[in-house]
């Protein structure tokens, strides 16, 4: 019920990082393939948080393993974020960034 | 209802590794303060797959931030591993291994 409001979670940052939410592997894996292939970008960045560190996974291991075989995994990093729910209660999370590199490809 | 059929991924194994499986954080938080001051280890391994993911972030980060605060993160590895479920179809799941480590101690 309340998905739907922690939709700002999943924006597009301006630079080359997605956040990673609650929707299905896949349509982060496009967001990371249109990236790279679309804007030439040779760097993506996948954050998030909580329960959707998994999803993060499962989409940094998809676009490795079926979509950009060429792609590395340049770092991993783990923290931990405070967060304000709609009570006032402060609360920490747990939030993962994976980057995912390609080698500049000559055309 | 089928979470009970697969407690096996929460085994340990007789190294330094917690399987990190569908218990709350807390539960694991316990078993690596157990390995790095009951059995004097210095490094512990946590290991998880699937939605299991974000609740071995969580341990990490709930060890790391609120118990043994000189633990360094050492190394945080993603992959994909295939499992075969109870039909006998296969599927990949994600996994991830967080190396925690502690200096060690003087006594």
């Amino acid at each position: 019920m309340a998905e739907k409001t922690e939709k700002k979670t999943e924006e597009k940052a301006d630079d080359n990082t997605i956040f990673v939410g609650k929707k299905p592997p896949m349509s982060y894996v496009l967001a990371v393939i249109t990236q790279f292939n679309g804007n030439g970008s040779n760097g993506v960045i996948l954050k998030a948080r909580g329960r959707a560190i998994s999803t993060a996974v499962d989409t940094a291991e998809i676009v490795r393993n079926r979509f950009i075989t060429d792609a590395k995994l340049k770092d991993i990093k783990i923290g931990t974020e405070s967060v304000t729910n709609e009570e006032g209660r402060e609360s920490n999370v747990s939030s993962i960034e994976i980057s995912l590199t390609v080698s500049k490809k000559q055309k």
